[in-house]
């Protein structure tokens, strides 16, 4: 190993001119492309002018668009990506030597910027193009608060304004997620809320109801369609997401590329897909092409199992059902993860555009209990030094499983996974794993098949 | 701007070869060495036997050693450095922009690694040490919780034990500190505690105290003299944790020399000056053999000021008084801030050698007032994207200040400054400032008199 260490470093980062010009959309390789929006009322798939109220012009058409392979990336993004990018791939030397294992290890670490996650990658896209069509605000929704904090970041470097529906019961289980979004200027109201006809009409409903990240969509998407100026963004699933993602991945295979690395096996976690989705983009292309071959695994939490456990299917993308359908891989609009489930990756369904790839075979998809990821998340704290957050940490769990079968067998394997995040602020769930007092959970057929009950009917739809 | 843009890039990342593979012992030159530690019994100056109970060998040599500057680093602790290491030398074009200044900021960040902070860089220097020394564990004290950290992380990856010490205002107001270093595998325990005769006594003594740096140092150090197999260690003030810090201002200046850039100003945050010592290290260096001339400002809390209200004196480090006598700026071992300071940097004195330097006339001091610190820290966060520490903010606070005047002169003055941290931890304090329930506080002339009155009597001194 010693002579390797020479070659290749700790972290390797490229240089600033070596970072993407342009984002890579991999829609323009498949053959099947992802299924398009629905119109929730007449069952139509959506088109330029259905969507532009919801979302700003620019980002519909990278939305609609499923042809064009390569997007330029504006100068003023790369300059904002160049506060926090090109972030590192990390050859995991510690990891590698804690396991014995002969696999070489490697991780895109998203981590080091002050929202903790990749999710910056897309907030300052989504707020750039608001900016530029002179928007006046965004409204978003948040669970644990990467997303919110990503987006309140990028709003205030631009100077626009930013309202976070916030999951009520992250809202009040994260007041320091609340406190990073009012420094960058965010205004954050607990979600159900009195502001909008949805939160209210839950509210009488469900009168104690802690929310949900469905029915926080709702909201902000009720208020960005109802006030001037503003519009509604969202930090994962979407096409448009992927795509602005994709910049992960792009700069994974150029630092590989810059080292003659290739990787065998590129493991992410998936919860909306959008780090998945960017990480294995442009790989992923290559697969499409029929250039190389590559084992591609989807990770998720066996909790809030959309891959391994759902349906493909249209579905709502929100709780109030007010958001056009998707078809992915779901487990049903009103399926809520147990609350003992403390590994974030929470939300029902899954990207449209991984749906269609999982579904087509150009990935695999496992789940994992959440015991074994903070197992996982413990050790790599300990041996790498970084404490990652507990989604990330499903994507070190299979790493490790998949390096110790390799050890197993012998073989030198080389493994890619995206470290999308850093933990600070899951110190809670971080506490009851400690103190022992974390269970696992996983929902029967039985609570499945009520989830599932409440998937729309459309027309061609089983 | 856009052409420089193109010279110098946002992050200025040395290569691994690059970095320092000696520390630098400013110590060397310095015509007038800092004080030795005395005994607190007998005042006589403490040799390498007397310190031996409390510090492991190597480092009790470092500590004494005022004449080689170039103290190799071992490889293990070079290859630990490399995981978060070389850190980025960031150029604040963002900032520049918002203040329309022509001065030129650059500031070294320290926070890019799970810590938040500079203070690992010591923390794997001194548990390497003690694993060398075949000795079982190590004890510390913390205080807001960023050395406790470090520490944990550096045994975690040694495979030392770690016992630290938190004062128990910051054990009760920051469990997720807490947890983070359970994380690592270490026991936190509040201070003062039942577990040590001085904490007894304090309890005894003081039974609601919230405890004090001081006190916990007092603690910790006990345990280590009266534990086979331990000895203290402590994450700043020390003579060894300066030159351990030193990688910080080597890898500055090998970062500026890189790009062929002169700063005119150099700025640091100051509580017991590791950060600030690291930060000026080679610097000053070359100040003190006259071959180049810098401003060198060391900033710290109007409510703590060592350097600016201080007396140059003798006196206790710890408030049990069990450990040497160091000489110093300090406030007198009693002070303690009001508890309305939330902006870090406590401790009641300073660094021996940046004392002396001071008192030389080799640097300047400065004190801020905290709402103007929490203010620079958010103008900060908003422009350059990094949420910092409260006591980085400090260094920030100033670098603007000078920035301004740079825009009021016209001078294109360059300024460096040391970003030691990030404040993902230290939200309560910046709730306190988003709700306007901030305010300032600055000791009376009468209390501190009062404190000065714990200085020692010691043979010489005034």
């Amino acid at each position: 190993m010693a002579a390797e260490k020479n070659n290749i470093p700790y972290k390797i980062y490229l240089s600033e001119d070596e970072m993407p010009k342009a984002w890579y959309n991999v829609r323009a390789d498949m053959k099947n492309k992802p299924a398009p929006l629905l119109n929730p009322g007449t069952g139509e798939a959506m088109g330029f002018e259905d969507l532009r109220p919801v979302f700003c012009d620019e980002l519909v058409r990278q939305e609609l668009d499923n042809d064009t392979p390569f997007i330029p990336i504006p100068q003023e993004i790369r300059d904002f990506y160049k506060m926090y990018r090109p972030s590192p791939l990390v050859r995991a030397y510690c990891l590698e030597e804690k396991l014995q294992t002969p696999a070489k290890i490697y991780y895109k670490f998203e981590g080091n910027n002050t929202s903790g996650s990749h999710k910056l990658n897309s907030a300052i896209a989504q707020a750039y193009y608001a900016k530029q069509q002179g928007l006046k605000g965004v409204t978003t929704e948040t669970g644990a608060g990467q997303w919110g904090t990503a987006l309140s970041m990028a709003c205030a470097y631009l100077g626009l304004d930013c309202k976070v529906y916030m999951v009520k019961v992250s809202y009040e289980q994260k007041p320091f997620r609340r406190e990073v979004m009012r420094t960058y200027g965010a205004s954050v109201t607990p979600s159900p809320s009195m502001d909008t006809a949805i939160g209210r009409k839950i509210l009488e409903e469900h009168p104690g109801t802690t929310g949900s990240l469905g029915c926080a969509i709702s909201e902000a998407v009720e208020v960005a369609t109802s006030t001037p100026g503003y519009r509604y963004v969202l930090g994962s699933v979407l096409n448009q997401v992927l795509l602005h993602q994709s910049v992960i991945g792009l700069e994974t295979k150029a630092a590989l590329d810059k080292y003659g690395i290739e990787p065998d096996i590129i493991i992410g976690c998936a919860g909306g897909g959008s780090n998945l989705g960017g990480l294995i983009s442009p790989f992923m292309g290559e697969k499409l092409r029929g250039e190389k071959d590559y084992r591609i695994i989807a990770v998720e939490p066996a909790s809030c199992p959309s891959f391994t456990r759902g349906k493909f299917a249209y579905d709502f993308c929100d709780t109030g059902k007010v958001c056009p359908l998707a078809k992915m891989y779901t487990l049903g609009s009103g399926f809520i993860p147990s609350p003992n489930h403390a590994g974030g990756l929470r939300y029902h369904g899954m990207s449209s555009i991984l749906s269609q790839l999982y579904h087509d075979g150009y990935m695999e998809a496992t789940s994992v209990e959440q015991t074994r990821v903070f197992e996982a998340a413990e050790m790599f704290a300990r041996v790498e030094g970084i404490l990652p957050a507990p989604e990330s940490s499903h994507a070190i769990r299979v790493a490790i499983d998949e390096a110790l079968k390799c050890k197993e067998a012998g073989e030198e394997k080389t493994i890619v996974f995206g470290l999308t995040g850093t933990g600070y602020f899951d110190m809670v769930a971080y506490e009851k794993f400690h103190n022992g007092e974390m269970s696992d959970y996983i929902p029967t057929d039985e609570e499945l098949g009520k989830s599932f009950a409440s998937l729309p009917q459309v027309p061609g739809q089983a």
